[in-house]
């Protein structure tokens, strides 16, 4: 028996199980492994021995999962010890491994698990060890190294986009509407945010200003940004990265705004958008702010999903098994735009360790001069990764998912 | 000439214009008006002579109209006067109406709405004056008596079950997943809150709790549903109405929890969600509880629409139109369920003054004994209305909608 195993690890998105699919039809089509397994909880669970077997799954089944949304092999935020510090976690993974007469280990993850890639087929090479272990991007954050964009995102970057244009109608219904603060992921990095920009109406972009993390966060110019706008147009929207860093590069949500606050419980109560709603209520510009934390809908909302990101995660996945058979270890799927317009792309393998723990952060250039809105080359970037709308498999008027375990 | 005029008040629905185009497109076909004009801003922009011509736009556009989210002739929240206390503004509205040949006011709104309706019919026919107003429903909160349901709730519902559906996928992903809350809107009514119920994986509904403002909330009885239940399962996920009230009547995020923090500024943090998730976490319950605020996002998301809901909408707005060729006035047109399974409605008329300023609570009946979940009966209720996703109008892999002003 030649055998595989396929983990998810991170947060979730709304493309990760696509993924898990890719293995499951590419290795149905390429007949290179036997069985492939599905362990559960990352690396956590399989060191507890929970796996199952993805290969019985019927055709149907498969359909289904490829259109669900959330880590439905359960995921992990379990960082490896290096191997320098102790072997115990290695050595039994590997035995793990073994047992089940799988080989090969693809890892579903972001830079962590990619840490986890690097390290696990590092230490297979130094023992001698028959293992390959291949690592598959999946990050709703687009900050992964080496690869054009990341499995995930484009699903969050429409959920975004088209949240913002709905929630933007919704608050132009008055003649006094206010302000409207729509607050996205992305602690690190802005993509998520920057994603907002793809939302026009009548060709026009609606989002007034986009603050990311890579733009150190002035209150003095963003009180500035807003009352202009304001006195101009008496209403504003903004888009917010949860990651806003002040000139100290603090987060905004650890400052004076939430300390105040927590003294009284032990309750995080809002994030970054609430901090802003507060700046602009002090200042006296006006009370009528509204706060909308998109939070995990971001990341699941497979009801918005892209086809295009669904059939990349699912490419990955399935080049993943064509690349195992090539033999190699070590490396992660990679995305290569080839062209921009028509969108055209490839896989490449991309060294797993030159994506470990780095941080792809959105690029400078792409910032207005004034630090709060991004280009049009952006927008460009983050287009063709949103196009496509799947026809869901529906059950009385909502869309059906499966859980595997 | 003869003319009518269309105007849209209170908060916005996915569905509220496809009324508009109702009227607009059974005009077309019942050429019972010269012209359709659109009053912009409710009666409080019609009293500023907002007004513009509907007759006018093109096929394509209606189509785009039928299918964007939230008020695109704009809203407002005017609550008339009664007219025993001034005619200046009943004068006002009468004469806008005689200069634009205006016979007939349709008026697209909730409760508040159908007040104006009556008050209008009821002064003008005091008045001897020749003008029908006639209400149109919309409110996502399902509130009004006479109706079966009200067009715009069946799209939050099935925005809801959605979303829940997938926060719940995403919050069961790791070994130790905590608490979730899911905070709908319903200030008064648990008619959203309920409809989470329909969100089921292999047939099993996934909401634990569901806590409604038509039960008086006792803490006690929370903690013990919420510690037992976690106990049981390591994870737990509430859905809960904004509009919770205490064995006092009083509003929860009234209560202790909002007016301690505010102390510090003018802002409310959060609502009835981040008070439970207090709650919970001084309990000593668990430590990881997440809350979703759907908010605004819930009443405009016109990409996870349900097609009855549209169509629905739209019949209310045509049979207005051929209500009023019948000339009568002062009523609303309100939707008679035939039967349930398969699903049959027919368009009725309800003299507005009946529906005028009452709130139709979800049934006691529908609620289980222990306070904390609705019953099937509730489900099959709700089912029909969220059934059916249209394809939408995309331009670069977003909805494409259209701004009328």
């Amino acid at each position: 028996m030649k055998n595989c195993i396929v983990a998810q690890s991170g947060g979730p998105t709304a493309v990760i199980n696509a993924s898990v699919v890719g293995v499951v039809e590419g290795n149905r089509e390429a007949r290179y492994f036997d069985r492939v397994y599905g362990g559960i909880n990352g690396i956590e669970g399989i060191l507890e021995k929970r796996i199952i077997n993805l290969s019985d799954i019927g055709n149907e089944d498969l359909a289904m999962l490829k259109y669900t949304p959330s880590s439905a092999l359960g995921s992990c935020r379990y960082k490896m010890k290096d191997f320098t510090e102790g072997e115990a976690e290695y050595n039994a993974l590997f035995n793990i491994m073994d047992e089940l007469e799988a080989d090969t280990l693809f890892y579903i993850g972001g830079n962590d698990s990619m840490d986890t890639v690097s390290k696990l087929s590092q230490y297979a090479k130094l023992k001698g060890l028959k293992a390959q272990i291949i690592g598959i991007p999946k990050t709703i954050d687009n900050d992964l190294f080496h690869t054009d964009h990341t499995p995930g995102f484009g699903s969050a970057a429409k959920y975004i986009a088209t949240t913002t244009l709905e929630a933007y109608l919704d608050s132009s219904v008055y003649t006094n509407n206010g302000i409207f603060i729509l607050e996205t992921m992305g602690r690190d990095t802005g993509w998520l945010a920057a994603s907002s920009a793809l939302a026009k109406v009548a060709d026009e972009p609606i989002v007034d200003f986009i603050y990311l993390p890579e733009v150190a966060f002035s209150k003095e110019r963003f009180l500035i940004d807003v009352k202009n706008k304001f006195n101009e147009k008496k209403k504003v929207f903004i888009v917010v990265s949860e990651g806003l860093k002040d000139e100290r590069g603090k987060y905004l949500y650890d400052t004076d705004f939430t300390s105040k606050h927590d003294r009284f419980s032990h309750v995080q109560l809002g994030g970054v958008g609430s901090y802003l709603k507060n700046l602009i209520i002090e200042e006296g510009i006006t009370p009528r702010v509204k706060v909308l934390e998109l939070m995990v809908t971001q990341r699941c909302a497979m009801h918005s999903v892209s086809q295009t990101d669904i059939e990349e995660a699912y490419m990955v996945g399935k080049d993943a098994v064509e690349y195992a058979a090539q033999g190699d270890t070590g490396f992660m799927v990679g995305i290569n735009r080839l062209q921009g317009d028509p969108y055209q792309v490839e896989t490449i393998k991309v060294e797993a360790s030159k994506v470990a723990n780095h941080i792809k952060y959105f690029p400078t250039q792409w910032i207005t001069p004034e630090g709060n809105h991004v280009t049009t080359e952006a927008i460009a970037y983050i287009k063709p990764l949103v196009m496509g709308t799947p026809q869901l498999i529906m059950e009385n008027g909502l869309p059906k998912y499966i859980q595997l375990y």
